[in-house]
């Protein structure tokens, strides 16, 4: 059988997970692409059902049973894509309590754009920090275009959305490192073995709360006529950069 | 004066900047915002219009001859933003003949995101690269998008936008350098005092006619669940892992 009306219940509900109070009504999120569906999976996560398009060619990893046909124009309504694919999954929210990080991890204290949070969570991912907090005002890991940018990123790490008094209560017995241009140069700096890395909002930098409980601040050093980096990239850098010892045998 | 019509010649002139087209034709580029217009004016390149939105109360850099005040409205048809500051400038396109680099430099093989293109030219003024050559299937750096993402990186670094095979040819004495998953770990790797970094095309990665030219190539190590990062993110990277000693007294 395929779907092919757009009023079809099932096809109305998933079209609300493009949007936070969907996904929080439903407690699932979208995951497109043939790619970032072979590798969510891989990765243990629990999917409820997948929506193809009549025209798709290419690969399904998931069983029949959850699978569902779409026509090419309701399968483009439940896109979030300017050329789909022809794949989409719905994924169990995961929403683990708050708990004390165990090694390196990173906290988003306000980071905006989605964009940044899913290349910082496909980075973080990369570079060996398993844990990744967000403050309540971060966009959503789980909009589509973050978890488009996360490239699977967002599989593998564990994501704590909460209120940043929570999350700094968690991790108030954790170094906590955060970037200003009166740090210490990154690329020098002797990092503790357990640490949290602070990522501040794109315009405004690391709020006060944050600011207070900062044990260490460290710099990307730039030449003078530029005085600032891109959320995503200095995250990376700084990562990365804290990390080093991990990926120099 | 004050000029409340979109149909004004000057206007309309302005407007068709924001596309390739018009950039080409009339060899201008726009650039928004206080902190941007204030750095285009601090960097010496040529303006020779500024536009003012009636309400705007900021700074303008520019002298009384160069500045047009226009209606809020006539400001957000010329603006790109979605949220205009009021001050919009127009820059004289730079064309600089292709030349040989002075020292470290980046090649950009076809990237095709704005907002990658314009981070990346943010980054490498940051990190010391002052030549960034762009391949004709690049994003055009001087697009809005692009201007903007560079945050006024664009104005201290220079661009040479060519055809592959003339900048291959400027860069053939110049050590290249490029990414592949197969190379030495970017952290160990010790750089030549001179060489170009290629960042390749996020979905296609780097061209063959680039890639025979390589004479080093290098990678960020990660975990084995990630398997590629943005694209902005890994030049970063891999620009600062580079050129450390420049930034390790």
């Amino acid at each position: 059988m395929i779907l092919t009306s757009k009023n079809n219940p099932l096809i109305k509900e998933t079209v609300s997970l493009k949007e936070k109070k969907g996904r929080k009504q439903l407690g699932l999120f979208l995951v497109e692409g043939v790619k970032m569906a072979v590798e969510c999976q891989r990765s243990g996560l629990e999917t409820d059902r997948v929506f193809i398009a009549q025209s798709y060619q290419g690969e399904n990893p998931f069983p029949e049973e959850k699978t569902v046909t779409v026509s090419d124009d309701v399968f483009r309504f439940l896109s979030d894509e300017k050329t789909p694919q022809g794949i989409l999954c719905r994924v169990k929210l995961p929403t683990p309590a708050l708990k004390t990080p165990t090694g390196k991890c990173l906290l988003l204290d306000g980071v905006s754009d989605p964009g940044n949070v899913g290349a910082i969570i496909r980075t973080a991912n990369a570079a060996g920090y398993r844990e990744v907090y967000l403050t309540r005002e971060c966009a959503d890991p789980y909009a589509p275009k973050s978890v488009r940018a996360s490239m699977s990123g967002l599989f593998f790490t564990e994501l704590y959305i909460g209120e940043k008094a929570d999350i700094l209560a968690v991790l108030s017995d954790t170094p906590m490192i955060v970037a200003d241009m009166s740090g210490e140069n990154v690329f020098t700096f002797s990092a503790p073995k357990r640490f949290a890395l602070v990522i501040g909002n794109e315009g405004n930098g690391i709020s006060a709360e944050v600011s207070q409980k900062a044990t260490h601040t460290v710099k990307i050093p730039m030449r003078e006529t530029q005085e600032s980096l891109n959320a995503a990239v200095a995250a990376g850098i700084t990562m990365y950069a804290l990390n080093k010892d991990e990926f120099i045998k």
